[in-house]
């Protein structure tokens, strides 16, 4: 965790979900935001921020894999934005006690339960 | 349950967005399914899973934070409609080239500088 | 759908926000529902069903309008999404006081002056 | 359909479903920008929109009927955001060759049939 304090986002680095739990629980306290951050209010801020990801895409049609042809700027306001959908996604399981990563790879495990891998898949 | 035992979530363990985003990406791959997986579709399949998430809370006034009074299938209920969202999060990003781990530190970041914290904070 | 006849439906009428808004007051009331019908309920339920609404376009890529080679039976699943969509933000505005014929009126003059036309648009 | 041309909103009056299509229908063809309105791009819009209205509603915690205590210019920001999800829904139905009005009646009769009045409810 010693590479947090430094924040040297130069090289892919494998965040955790924990991790970004930790830095988001201390952001809040040091400003006074555990007031506000109830369920239903981290759950419409975070539809407030679906919306805004959504709004990146409406106009443009299809959108192929990779996202060629987008603009640098374009690029960084949709990391932006799918970085405060994840970031509310986090502190809503955060202060309904959940946890997110367990949660997570527990649901791909039922999701591979329902959806088997059959001959026609491969 | 017993797949569970082969990921060992006995324990909370520190889960990467790396890993999950590597697991996605063979879970899509040998179910033939990285055809349907375009930017728009995953963003359209997480707004879907938004709104599944919305209505577990749509019924209920405010709801105090650690969700006391849920019933244990209501918790399992939210536990897998908050990773169905993250899961499709991570593809969206994933498909569209970008590092969320990174990204998401670095809105961290950002966003302390746009709310810096004040002595009215603390 | 014999209680379909007696709202005249077999030609196309013009339905009016005022009309459906007192047909939903009566529903809910008849039932009991008004306790539940809090703006927030009501805004979490919308978004509950523009899931669902998302969910019918999440793996078909662009879809043409008019939605050709959609089936019957798509067709119909999709406009129960649509009107439930826009009877929870029918009642929604009425529950925040609203009158929603009036401001969306107002709306469309007000993104009249934000967007003129000009010779470039005709 | 005279009351139209001037616009006279100052009383209340009993707006239509067709009154408002037809109006967007040409507010969109005077712009050019019927290009853009495929259902997908509508959709996206629409859940923007929703946005939007959920990030008036994020902080607020539980807010009564009636909307008690807010500022006349919060009031007009709920209206445009209401009205802006009412606009793009009634141009996602128009594309997709739906008639909103008439499916909106159908399902609250086939939510009349799905939920009868029982004796607890009155």
């Amino acid at each position: 965790m010693e590479g947090l304090k430094e924040c040297s986002l130069t090289t892919t680095k494998d965040v955790s979900l924990q991790e970004l739990k930790l830095r988001l629980r201390d952001f809040a306290r040091v400003r006074g935001w555990e007031q506000f951050h109830s369920p239903r209010n981290l759950l419409l801020a975070l539809v407030g921020e679906v919306g805004e990801l959504s709004e990146i895409f409406q106009w443009k049609g299809e959108v192929a894999r990779g996202l060629p042809n987008w603009s640098e700027d374009d690029k960084e306001h949709l990391e932006d934005e799918v970085s405060d959908v994840l970031l509310y996604l986090i502190q809503l399981a955060d202060v309904c006690g959940l946890d997110l990563g367990k949660a997570a790879l527990t649901k791909i495990n039922k999701n591979g339960q329902k959806y088997p891998i059959t001959h026609q898949n491969i």
